[in-house]
């Protein structure tokens, strides 16, 4: 190949206009405006700026400024490495939708991995710097995410797929509205007949998981059934999934709404030890629409997540913000829908 | 949030070093090399580059050079839609160990939405154009696969996750023995005590599913046992799959060797409409270990292939190529693993 020999891990360059915004506690553009056009700044940060410019030596190349202020056209965004053998697919379908929505809107997605417990603020940093992203699109948010904070205290545009679940809610997210989508597959039951519909959930505190659990339990009071439920006690472990349907069953539930495919087919499983036949004997539904839903033996009824519509609505959230910074936040929750297949006949069925 | 608003869709400037390269039919580098270091260049190629350059207008701004000419440590990867509801767990699980791999090695992924059936070379150029990537990752390679040439003849280092399946080899790749899965798959059943062992494959034509039903043929003889095989008619569609397992089952076999563990499940299901038991009645294995397999009942037997070490030999390859391009080729073929579960007892099960 004619392509001649690069070093293939040369550093980063000096000091950039990032390193410059993050000392002076300003955004890049800021910086770039007391460059460029400092009357657009108050003086005192104007100050600031050309003071920590002076201080770490900045040299604002002009060529590489007007590189830097022009949109790079790319979108950060975390993706979680997943277990050997273990799949993500509700995340994996987003990214697709994501990066196709990208595409038509001539952005591009640029990836980092961001392990499993950490916030990957370092990821974020790094695209920052490095890659002059036009900001980032979060998945996975949970309670106590310290993501949006950290960006918005750099004015870095993004979305989330995903609501903050505790505290100040912070910027622009797009979400599926999970206790709708339990709501709805209780009273789906209920015009089957059913009345004793228990919930199989996750451990509580996951905002995902406590969503889910409210619209089942706020769809039983409004059919004035009775609430019972039992949480599995771990985050989609088909044996955790198994033992804690064994209690559920025992309390003569004709029907189960489980928070998970996976708990769903937990639920199976149990059906089967104690020779019963899952759909017949006693209902199951599950959340997701997992590519295993569809394929399961009877079909599994489940929830389906309108992935490719997040995907579209996170693009257009962000394109939104990153054209005007100052707008009020916007929220976007979308609408589940009910796929019934083979697993939820009537009582007996 | 304090930024600024930037125009949501700058158009890209004037005439790139990128531009150049094409209209003059050489690499980005030569190009490079044609303005920086013309000694490197063969005279006539020379002359032809700056004539291009004159014709075009362009102006190699310096920083800007410079900025083009370092590595952008960015790695374009073309991913696939997939319909709604639909998954391509491998294809997603491979990037997810590309994804890390890159991490590791201080590169990241660069997304580009590649829609089925067309090359995605527009999306290549884009990348190469407005993003300067570095290099590309392929997968999905096919007989007839554009791609690998048209890198190969701009100078952009590129390594295939798959073979080239059909005339000239070009470039490094790594990819999964599948006929070797096969071929163990078979001899697990042989060991299993199974003589009678059919196979259930794509349509002719597919590179990947001709490798796959290799494996089986050249075991079967191997083995001095008798070869004879289902394709279905279409690829990992579960009708088609429960449709092609019938006439297969007619054929007295006490195993199925299926090219995918969707061919897998057609094959379940079509024991179960002549109230046969997966497993128990005839012995089932499948090719990729889906998610769904482990979820099945009898949980499915398979062949894994090692993604994350895929993954990881793509970016080694790549580097490398970067490194030195005028190296020879370096091809890795990546040995599966049988994961056994419960769907192939010995014969009678």
């Amino acid at each position: 190949m004619p392509r001649s020999t690069r070093p293939p891990s040369s550093k980063p360059g000096p000091v950039t206009l990032a390193m410059v915004a993050r000392r002076a506690g300003v955004s890049p553009q800021t910086v770039s405006n007391a460059l460029n056009a400092p009357g657009l700044l108050r003086p005192e940060t104007l100050e600031r700026v050309r003071a920590t410019v002076d201080a770490m030596g900045y040299r604002p190349h002009r060529a590489a400024q007007t590189l830097r202020t022009r949109s790079s056209k790319l979108i950060g965004y975390g993706i979680r490495p997943t277990a050997p053998g273990a799949t993500a697919p509700v995340m994996d379908r987003f990214l697709h939708a994501l990066s196709q929505a990208a595409d038509e809107a001539g952005y591009r997605i640029l990836l980092f991995a961001s392990p499993p417990g950490s916030p990957g603020l370092d990821g974020h940093e790094e695209l920052l710097d490095l890659h002059s992203v036009d900001g980032f699109v979060l998945s996975g948010t949970d309670r106590g995410d310290p993501r949006q904070a950290w960006l918005a205290g750099r004015g870095v545009p993004f979305v989330g797929f995903g609501r903050m679940w505790s505290g100040r809610q912070i910027g622009d997210w797009a979400d599926v509205d999970g206790a709708s989508g339990t709501d709805a597959a209780v009273d789906h039951l209920v015009a089957q007949g059913h009345r004793k519909i228990g919930f199989l959930g996750w451990p509580r505190g996951s905002g995902v998981g406590d969503d889910r659990a409210e619209g089942w339990r706020r769809a039983m009071r409004r059919n004035r059934l009775p609430v019972r439920g039992r949480r599995a006690q771990s985050l989609d472990d088909l044996a955790a999934a198994r033992a804690a349907s064994g209690p559920l069953l025992d309390t003569g539930v004709t029907a189960v709404v489980a928070a998970s495919d996976m708990l769903a087919l937990g639920c199976y499983q149990a059906l089967r030890d104690r020779d019963a036949v899952p759909g017949r004997d006693v209902a199951v539904i599950g959340f997701d629409d997992s590519p295993a839903a569809a394929l399961l033996s009877p079909g599994l009824s489940t929830v389906a997540q309108p992935l490719e519509a997040v995907g579209h609505e996170c693009v257009r959230l962000l394109l939104a913000r990153m054209a005007a910074p100052d707008a009020p936040p916007e929220r976007v929750l979308l609408e589940p829908s009910l796929v019934i297949r083979d697993s939820t006949p009537p009582p007996g069925g």
